[in-house]
């Protein structure tokens, strides 16, 4: 954040303490809509009511559309009727979508019974796509002509419609059925001869995606093929509405916080709330989950040091690396997943690639099992008995740093393989891999670590 | 991806195996510049010559920007001059920058050598910008009129040079010193009156970049602005480029890969290339450093376990929960640092926030250290006796559950705010939070969580 601009939020928090309700409108009118939000998100409830009456419905507007969904319903309420008609009417439709979702039912059909007719029944058309479809995010005020017009028409057609035109960073071409046939940029039409039929400039669309598609591909499509626009199409290529690029950010930004604290076992929807808005209990509902679970997993290893009781009392200087196997484990099993899940997530693996995948792994995880295992055993062999440790009669501190580095390499080699392998193996059943990759592997390794620490110890130093 | 899309990349494949010129040349004409780079990338080196034999120096052109930077100039040696002059004068000056920065230095000036002298010299402007600052990734092929100009002027004066203006998306009005005073949209002069004067039709631009800033501020600001251009400029101000939004999305993708891959412990810049067609060596480099650094550390842990040999061999029976007590404090630890970074990373946190971070995660701990407290308390008193596992003669399993439970509670209580608190301290002397929070927090809550768990037992079982 620039200095000028915390300075000027400063500023406006300041006035908004003292109410000062002159200042507050004019250093307002100053912010961007997405800083007036936040800082409205910020407040509290005395300071909540008294924006709203110092920002008056027209400055307001601006900013319902960027709050958090639980703020909508108790900011929609401290307006009259009359306000609600104006605000409600006057949004871009996307927008209004978007806060009709966060609100009750109840809510919904009234304030929907505000909207002039032809703004109702579009917008609960828009209402009937899932929030997280493609359907759900698009804009349907875009620019729309026919094939058979000139430029000349097309340019008075666009024309007559511009205020409630959203973006025509791609106009788009259909036929009598609004079928999609093409599309051209508004350069198309500004610098060409007028009689131009559109027909000859119009150039095919090939990316398109289905109203009912996952928001996360119509924004990856945008993505991927750098689109500024992507058109949203029912079953029979009827141009529906499109998703901007600005949507596509928001999408990914979205679904990338998803996925990083899915991979922290944290469920559940991410709050549309700042870290801070959210409350103790919500914070609470989505950890608590995975928390549980894995300290009864956890449990599993507790059983396996049981079952060794004999061999760790013997030989108790064993301890001083039982944690670092265990750990090296999780790490590199860590690693792997989180590569392999980000390349599934990047669309540059897919379930056939497995082999290969493996492949590559088990190479990794042999060097880097090899690297560790003989850093970790030369410090083994030679730093216990400097630190007067002692082992029991029988046993030498070579055959002792052996048995760890056969131990770690061993343990660095399967976490790595099941690292890698389990998110595919989780997406080939459809489960996402972000939500149980890091737990089950730490589980799994945790484990796995004990049994191989314990078994090559017993093995090699025939306990 | 679609199945229809799928099947045309799988036809490709085949043709390419079969060397059918023709039919490549066709199939490749129908795919989207974006997939025919990947499906380049993801071929092997007999098969990459035959592509551009087949595809020509037209179709090629299109997908060099999309190469990973490994390939460029293996890519490159392959053309002629006569090529290259063509290939490298008509790409977008961006693009072309992108290429020139992936080369050696000497085929840097080579290739420069070959373009015309104001070509070569806007594009030695640009290569001075760092590769990951708003001046390394803008475009100077945007619309830019003057103030003074009327519509009809700006229209023509656009209309002249649109063979190489990249974007319209946004208009930029500069004064004579090419400073920024405002901007339209190209709507504006389409449709309006010819002679309205631009100073009327512009509106200011309030929300520009400096060229040397760092290309994660310029893609967050364009996202939090919800812009479709963000300009780019000098400290006088003067207009050097612009930040497209497709852009941003390539590098918001970048910075999230980059912080999920650190928060693994991965190190170094991320690959440009896939994960499958990255090399062994390189994955070893990025995730043996961390590896090492851990596995040393974990000693640690090992350390406290070899202290109180006397706690654990006198009662075996906390080893049955000793692997969980640890690792619910990691589980616990690394929720409360995913979720501090993510908001710092979302710009919701600052320094100053900590108090109240550290008063939610201080709320939140104590709540999920009693629910985890309580869940495995009741478990550790009725199921060890049930599995007929024992306890030294003057100590009960009531003392033994409560032992256990107070110890997890204090170990959650105690790693969730570790975790929390360690990424603002980190960024507050500066170090990247994603970078040394995870390895360090888990180090940390291991070593913790082994000596609370042994202090407990020590002090309510007097031993």
């Amino acid at each position: 954040m620039s200095e000028v601009l915390a300075e000027s939020i400063d500023r406006t928090v300041e006035a908004v303490h003292s109410r000062d309700v002159h200042l507050v409108n004019e250093l307002c009118k100053e912010l961007h809509y997405a800083d007036l939000a936040k800082l409205y998100a910020n407040s509290n409830e005395d300071e909540r009511s008294f924006l709203i009456e110092a920002l008056g419905v027209d400055l307001f507007k601006e900013i319902l559309a960027e709050l958090p969904g639980t703020l909508v319903e108790i900011t929609l309420d401290q307006f009259d009727r009359s306000d609600l008609k104006e605000i409600l009417g006057s949004l871009p439709d996307d927008d209004r979508v978007d806060i009709l979702q966060d609100v009750s039912d109840t809510k919904r059909q009234d304030y929907l019974s505000l909207l002039d007719k032809e703004t109702q029944e579009d917008t609960r058309t828009l209402l009937r796509y899932g929030e997280e479809t493609a359907g759900g995010r698009m804009t349907t005020q875009f620019g729309k002509i026919r094939a058979y017009m000139s430029v000349k028409q097309a340019i008075d057609h666009l024309r007559s419609d511009l205020e409630s035109t959203e973006t025509l960073a791609r106009i788009y071409v259909v036929d009598d059925d609004d079928r999609l046939i093409g599309k051209i940029r508004l350069r198309d039409l500004a610098f060409n001869v007028w009689n131009t039929p559109i027909r000859d400039v119009l150039i095919p669309e090939e990316n398109t995606v289905l109203a009912s598609a996952d928001q996360e591909e119509a924004a990856n499509m945008l993505a991927k093929y750098d689109m500024v626009l992507l058109p949203v199409v029912d079953e029979s290529n009827r141009l529906l509405g499109v998703i901007t690029s600005d949507d596509a950010i928001e999408i990914l930004e979205e679904e990338s916080t998803e996925d990083i604290e899915k991979s922290a076992g944290i469920a559940g929807e991410q709050s549309e709330e700042t870290y801070l808005n959210t409350s103790i209990r919500s914070h609470f509902r989505r950890r608590c989950g995975w928390l549980v679970v894995l300290a009864f997993l956890a449990i599993l290893s507790g059983f396996v040091m049981m079952r060794f009781e004999n061999t760790l009392t013997e030989i108790y200087l064993l301890s001083l690396f039982l944690p670092m196997v265990v750990a090296a484990g999780g790490n590199s099993g860590g690693q792997a997943s989180t590569m392999v899940i980000r390349a599934m997530a990047l669309g540059e693996l897919n379930l056939e690639d497995a082999r290969r995948v493996a492949l590559k792994e088990l190479q990794l995880g042999f060097f880097l099992g090899l690297l560790l295992a003989v850093s970790i055993g030369i410090f083994a062999i030679f730093a216990p008995p400097a630190l007067q440790f002692e082992l029991p009669r029988g046993v030498n501190f070579t055959q002792f740093g052996i048995t760890v580095a056969i131990a770690l390499g061993l343990q660095v080699l399967t976490s790595t393989l099941i690292g890698a392998l389990l998110p595919i193996a989780a997406r080939a059943v459809k489960i996402d891999p972000a939500v149980i990759a890091a737990p089950a592997i730490t589980t799994i390794v945790d484990v796995s670590g004990m049994v191989i620490y314990f078994t090559v110890a017993h093995s090699i130093l025939s306990l």
